[in-house]
């Protein structure tokens, strides 16, 4: 327990904004594959990083074992990137979880998303990590990656943190991350810290801290409608950080030196004029010696290059 | 104590980047107006939000009262933006720092900046606040907006909560803000939990998570060669505030409603296809007085003209 990400490799490129899809149905309620293929390619182009097909919000638990299949059928032909997709492929029964998973492996479906059997309440932690452990067994398929999904509201079944290590540690390579869409507080937070998963609220209301807290994203219903705005507000806050670090890195590499004559020394070298490297008593001019090695210290980040076509250096 | 920014407007408009700009010397070691005038220039059309004219790193200790104000004369009569300003105007002397405050105020400045006498050391808390309510009383100009500044490790005098305390319960609209390049930690989040002031962190290896701290951005001296950069992280973890906002409203709206059937309603408007309003027993659809109740509802949401462009709505 207690382990980083960095303790394994992540075991799937699931991340980001990812958008629990619309069935689109046709006028006799079945699935319509080619609105289907299309929603999820807007989506995509929308922004979005991923789609789970067939979860709650796909009324999945509301389509036989036979219409889930097919539909996940049609996508996988369209084209569309399978790497960018997870499936729900949990049911009631045992051998659906198992025919829909093997299915989704097979085909080349990046994630199975896979609530517990949600028809019997007060279930056992021992019995839903048989679940689990019993699903990856028959699946038998080294390409499993699998999403726990909590949302006991639906379910009536809480996947605890001792489900999810049993499972883990029976099967690292497969259990891949976790949905939490219960809204508990502090249960994402608490695997997010506890697990390598890659974890995912129910919410896009998490995004703008999501990477602080651990997470790996989102995986919401609204993202079909608000999806622009939610990869807006994933790019920026990661736009953000990843300029936060290059940005400490130049002021690090900076203070390394007599803070005032460096940065004269770069002033004279930004504009070209030596007049710059004047300083006032007591401070003293940086020599020519460390302002060639600030400058090379300066390159060496990443930053640099932005600063130097802003500076027209 | 233990006011929050709410308690009272804020007292100037300074906030975000602002640079300690250098200062530009001649030959003879005078400051280069001119050159000043330009750097200036080019700091704030680089993303710059505010200058810190004559700071630490503007080397203004080592500049006479006549040097100083020359300079920002000359700054004031260029057309800068006196109102993205702030001087650094402490001095040694008492008199000297009352002669150079009176004169940024009167020329425009929106802050002065103070950093308090730096040459008698282990002075107590009562001689500090002493030195602010005289400096402040005999500058008796109510237009001054005073920063506090705390650099102990150069001015030999930690500017406790207790002495900021005492001068903004004395001068509610004058204390405007601190900054702090101390370092230490805790102590521009403690000021910045208790006080209705701008607290200024000296270093931008804060901006990132700067607002959700309490901070109105940075004062610092790497900005000189960094501003693109600092410029970037500062606004886009502000975009990612704001989106996330938008994002947060749009899905509360949406989430009143029964979510499949309010997600196929208005996927039914996106896709101008009632094909969409189909939904699986035992959900049920979204009456039409809902669904333009729904639409009426996103439509008062400011993230709404942004969606409504990204569906082509």
């Amino acid at each position: 327990m207690n382990r980083t990400r960095s303790a394994k490799e992540p075991p799937t490129e699931l991340s980001g904004v990812i958008c629990a899809a619309l069935t689109p149905l046709d006028a006799t309620l079945e699935p319509d594959a080619s609105a289907a293929v299309a929603h999820c390619r807007r989506l995509l182009r929308l922004g979005c990083d991923g789609i789970n097909l067939l979860g709650t919000t796909g009324e999945a638990a509301s389509l036989s074992v036979g219409q889930r299949t097919s539909l996940m059928r049609a996508v996988a032909q369209s084209g569309l990137p399978l790497e960018c997709f997870m499936v729900g492929t949990g049911a009631s029964a045992l051998a659906d979880a198992v025919e829909l998973t093997r299915e989704a492996v097979a085909l080349g479906y990046a994630g199975a998303l896979v609530i517990p059997p949600f028809y019997y309440k007060n279930v056992s932690d021992d019995g839903v990590a048989a679940f689990y452990r019993a699903l990856i067994e028959r699946v038998a398929d080294d390409r499993l990656r699998l999403y726990f999904y909590n949302f006991p509201q639906l379910s009536g079944v809480r996947i605890s943190a001792a489900v999810i290590a049993e499972v883990e540690a029976a099967y690292p390579a497969v259990a891949a991350g976790i949905k939490d869409s219960s809204g508990e507080p502090g249960y994402a937070d608490d695997l997010a810290a506890r697990f390598a998963l890659a974890v995912f609220p129910g919410s896009e209301a998490f995004l703008l801290d999501g990477r602080a807290r651990g997470f790996a994203g989102c995986i919401s219903a609204t993202v079909n409608v608000s999806a622009p705005l939610a990869a807006r507000v994933w790019r920026a806050a990661d736009d953000a950080r990843a300029a936060q670090g290059e940005l400490t890195a130049i002021r690090a590499a900076i203070a390394r030196y007599p803070m005032v004559p460096a940065l004269r020394y770069l002033a004279s070298v930004i504009g070209a004029d030596a007049a710059w490297l004047r300083v006032l008593p007591p401070q003293a001019p940086l020599g020519p010696d460390d302002g060639r090695a600030l400058l090379a210290d300066l390159e060496r980040c990443a930053g640099y290059a932005e600063l130097a076509e802003a500076f027209a250096l």
